[in-house]
């Protein structure tokens, strides 16, 4: 198996909210719009955000509902080049209807950050890391992470 | 707020049981490895997925550790050429110790498909969709989402 991530689906408890914020909140073009659905949004290249009814997701893995948790055990990150932007970014979510979780502040990592919860509890982090490069290839470079 | 994404980090229960699956098992090479700390892998240009234990993320999120869930609803999807692709790429996975949890077989979408499950209980869909196309540019296009 190739170490490749073409497609993260998240199980949302509300498609219309999540297409409020995203779509007309955030501002973001849908790759595909299935009202009802699906909606697909582009993250990076090559790499699609799939938001998804939970109990839609649930029958397409062929598991029990309660087996997919909305908002589970992880979160997503989008660097920005300083702090202010930071600061911008996350005033723009919550404008959008973001609940922060982390208000704006350095981090363990040496670099600056803060996470917020989009309205069906997905976490997104958005972060400030002078150690973080990304080479013409696409291939990213990591600096000492510090404890 | 830009459409991207940077970085996918999910909380696991034993970052050791994630590297021996997804270093040893299926011979992903790290971008960084920082033991009993945190792993990062690329999964696309300029894409990262970073494990992390539950505690730490928690720690580092400002949260209470149960408000972390670890393998969540969400699931990871990795495009193959074709069924017999989505075979062997189920077979490599089971091999490092994933665990299947809906058999390869023809998909909703039109298309052929799996899921399973890594040692952290991360869903993986393996997945050949005739209608996904990605542009020189690594933009996405999708064909029409069947019912």
């Amino acid at each position: 198996m190739e170490p490749r991530l073409d497609l993260l689906t998240v199980a949302v408890p509300d498609l219309d909210a999540a297409r409020r914020f995203y779509v007309e909140g955030l501002g973001w073009t849908p790759a595909l719009d299935v009202p009802g659905e699906i909606l697909f949004l582009q993250v990076n290249a090559g790499l699609l955000l799939g938001l998804f009814g939970a109990a839609d997701l649930a029958a397409d893995m062929g598991v029990a509902p309660e087996a997919v948790v909305p908002g589970g055990g992880f979160t997503l990150a989008h660097n920005v080049v300083g702090p202010d932007a930071v600061r911008q970014v996350v005033a723009a979510a919550v404008a959008a209807g973001a609940r922060v979780l982390k208000e704006p502040q350095p981090a363990a990592f040496g670099g600056f950050h803060a996470y917020f919860a989009d309205p069906a509890g997905v976490r997104w982090e958005v972060a400030h890391n002078p150690g973080w490069r990304v080479a013409a290839d696409g291939t990213v470079h990591i600096g000492a992470v510090e404890g």
